[in-house]
């Protein structure tokens, strides 16, 4: 059977996987840092329920039996898009055994049926975070989300974060006291900004959305702010007063402020952003890589009134943020910017100088394992040049030449050829080779 | 819409996917001690690889686009129903770049389709280690997998494990030595022993297999044999004779004289198993929890011959092993034997006395994650009592109560109500208390 990639589903080699698979621990660390509670969910939902959510139902995959009964009675069955509406329904049907306010954490696989392209996936891992309140949710957890966005990119070797935050209510607010009544077609314009660029914006705008041209330029004036605390002033020296305008200013402050304390220029205010805002109610975050922007947002998210509708007058309001993880790891191979420091976890490579001694050999392995050092033996008694070039292949920095049975030998660097007597409930490797690391490259 | 489970798709609480996370860090953890190097594939196959790799194609999923395109010439995809396959295929695929003997783990999710029934499940985790040669693997391989095998489950709150190691060059050996020549028939109705008791075994030997009585008897004497290294001799004191016995003797003896360094009956030599004899060429495992026997083996495997067919000469014979971990846990789960220290990462809680301290509870938080301790801050300037409360539910041991703005305050441990002073920069919560921990009950 002829064998060949399947298009948009990536597989990586075992030192690719180390990289993400160091990059999916580091995220964990963090949101477990930050107190968020562990979540799984099946990675099947009941077709009706994927196609309710105002997703294109044209990206759904189904699943079914392949010899299904035709008497059988199953549900029809889809892969979840993403793991909001998962997330939506456990949280829901868990409702009486959860503790509230519900900070949640929850890494998995999602899959798209899209048209695979540069940069798109049709299988990818997406790391979410969401706090989900009972009737309400205090505005704190939005400002927490820019502090663990830092957190989680900082603790990899990657450029620093910037955390783009924008605001629904501002963007209403204004308009409204615009006076311009119908809010939607307004918002999806200023969200083509980027693409279209201000002339083409304004246009619309006057020719398709009936705003006369001093109106249009003032909504453009609000997009085109960006930056520091000093936006909130800005903003109302447009001269545009409205009720729901300041409430969004003052939510926007609260979370601009708790964000003093990480580095300048990590978080901006940035009221171009116009994004999502049919699901997103209050603050939303677009996060980019300073200098690699053009990879696109690796982290997007934002605040909503309701997870799910529970069918009584329960309402659950939340904030959350994505990270797509295969859609940051991708170009990071592909530009080979990121890299991890050998191709297997082994640290130390036993030799073995004849079949007689493997007892010897693997005694030594167990008593470094049982220190937590990563550890095979060589398989062979080959020639110990032959044992070696199987270790530099791998990248195995240490090679251990047994001496009595008593646990003690040599070790060599094989990268510095340093040969030193050592005992193996002793030895201690340098602690950033004791398991591969991750660096960027350049 | 109305929301209830899928049958045999199963989905755990926040604390009981803290549970299977440790156990998933936990077998890493020792696959990677053992110097396995890490695989992911893709979820879905070629559907014609799925159903031609010895499988019934009943269990398979198929997966396709909801609104595939009518002249779309996507491939049919299924959901692989275990690892092996993908794996033989990621292997031949990448054989190119892969450092062989090749040392793989792979813990993912395989899905099949089977009747969901007690213990069985659509959805499940998956641990599966194999090392592949080129042409050859030598027998330490196999010799390692025990001990492998040991180092998992005692890094665990489990019971401790028992690995019976059985080997199909023993059997086909001794009932060739017997005359016997349709080995297959032989070893599938030995291999209901266990099921149908040796009565009925030898019943089935003599009427439908032909056997006489004699050489049928002969057959359950070899199918008894279970112990340590004394089994070896008990097989050759039998007086049958055959080269391949006589080779598989000597595999057996290198297997259970690697296992000597474990704690007795930790390994034990089984000639009663039979089992996957149609795939496996050598040694075969299983492995049992002492005194959980009934949930049935924890892990099987063993050594096969060539893991794909690469078109060319090529072989690639592998050894390994498979452990079932939402199989395991399933039941542990069940029967309250295993659980958390606490329901959430969170180790401090650090109190909001007003509002307007939010920054001084904050940058306690901060200072305490940036030393690596999970730390949550109360989201509201409620009284002591409620946020205690919410501590308490969640099982987070600690509460912080700020003093100044430098970081000063007292601790309180919830659980003895001792408090203490204490600084952000320096206190440090007993290391047992840091994460969460999994423990046995009883």
């Amino acid at each position: 059977m002829k064998i060949r990639p399947i298009s948009g589903f990536p597989e990586w080699l075992p030192e690719q996987r180390i990289v993400e698979q160091k990059l999916l621990d580091e995220i964990r660390r963090n949101f477990e840092l930050f107190g968020f509670r562990p979540v799984q969910t099946r990675v099947v939902e009941p077709l009706d329920r994927l196609t309710n959510n105002g997703s294109t139902d044209k990206e759904i995959y189904i699943v079914r039996r392949l010899h299904a009964d035709p008497d059988e009675a199953d549900d029809k069955l889809g892969l979840h898009f993403d793991l909001t509406v998962p997330f939506a329904r456990y949280t829901l049907e868990n409702r009486g055994q959860l503790v509230f306010p519900f900070k949640r954490y929850q890494i998995q696989k999602v899959w798209r049926g899209e048209r695979p392209q540069e940069g798109r996936y049709r299988e990818f891992y997406q790391a979410d975070i969401d706090v989900i309140g009972q009737d309400r949710l205090p505005l704190c957890f939005d400002a927490e989300i820019p502090l663990l966005i830092h957190a989680v990119t900082s603790a990899l070797p990657l450029p620093p974060v910037r955390v783009h935050v924008g605001h629904r209510k501002v963007l209403e607010g204004y308009y409204r006291g615009l006076g311009i009544d119908d809010i939607t077609p307004v918002l999806r314009t200023v969200d083509k900004l980027a693409k279209i660029g201000p002339e083409a914006v304004a246009q619309v705008l006057v020719e398709e959305q009936g705003l006369d041209a001093q109106r249009a330029q003032r909504c453009l004036a609000l997009s085109e702010l960006r930056g520091g605390l000093e936006v909130i002033d800005a903003v109302r020296k447009l001269g545009v007063e409205h009720a729901l305008l300041e409430e969004g200013l003052g939510e926007l402050q609260e979370v601009m402020r708790a964000a003093a304390e990480l580095p300048a220029g990590t978080v901006v205010a940035d009221l171009g952003i116009a994004r999502g805002f049919d699901y997103y109610t209050g603050t939303v975050y677009e996060a980019f890589l300073q200098g690699l922007e053009s990879i696109g947002a690796v982290c997007s998210g934002g605040r909503y009134d309701n997870l799910a509708d529970a069918g009584d007058n329960a309402k659950f309001p939340g904030v959350g943020v994505s990270l797509g993880v295969t859609r940051l790891l991708g170009p990071l191979f592909r530009r080979e910017v990121i890299a991890p420091t050998r191709l297997t976890p082994t640290c130390v490579l036993v030799v073995l100088d004849k079949e007689d001694s493997r007892a010897r050999s693997q005694a030594v392995a167990s008593r470094l394992r049982a220190r937590g050092i990563p550890t095979e033996v060589f398989h062979a008694a080959q020639k110990y040049g032959k044992q070696i070039k199987y270790a530099d292949k791998l990248g195995i920095p240490f090679v251990w030449f047994p001496g009595g049975d008593d646990g003690t030998g040599e070790v060599r660097d094989i990268r510095s050829g340093e040969q030193t007597p050592a005992h193996a409930d002793a030895w201690e490797p340098p602690s950033e080779d004791r398991w591969p690391q991750v660096r960027g490259r350049g």
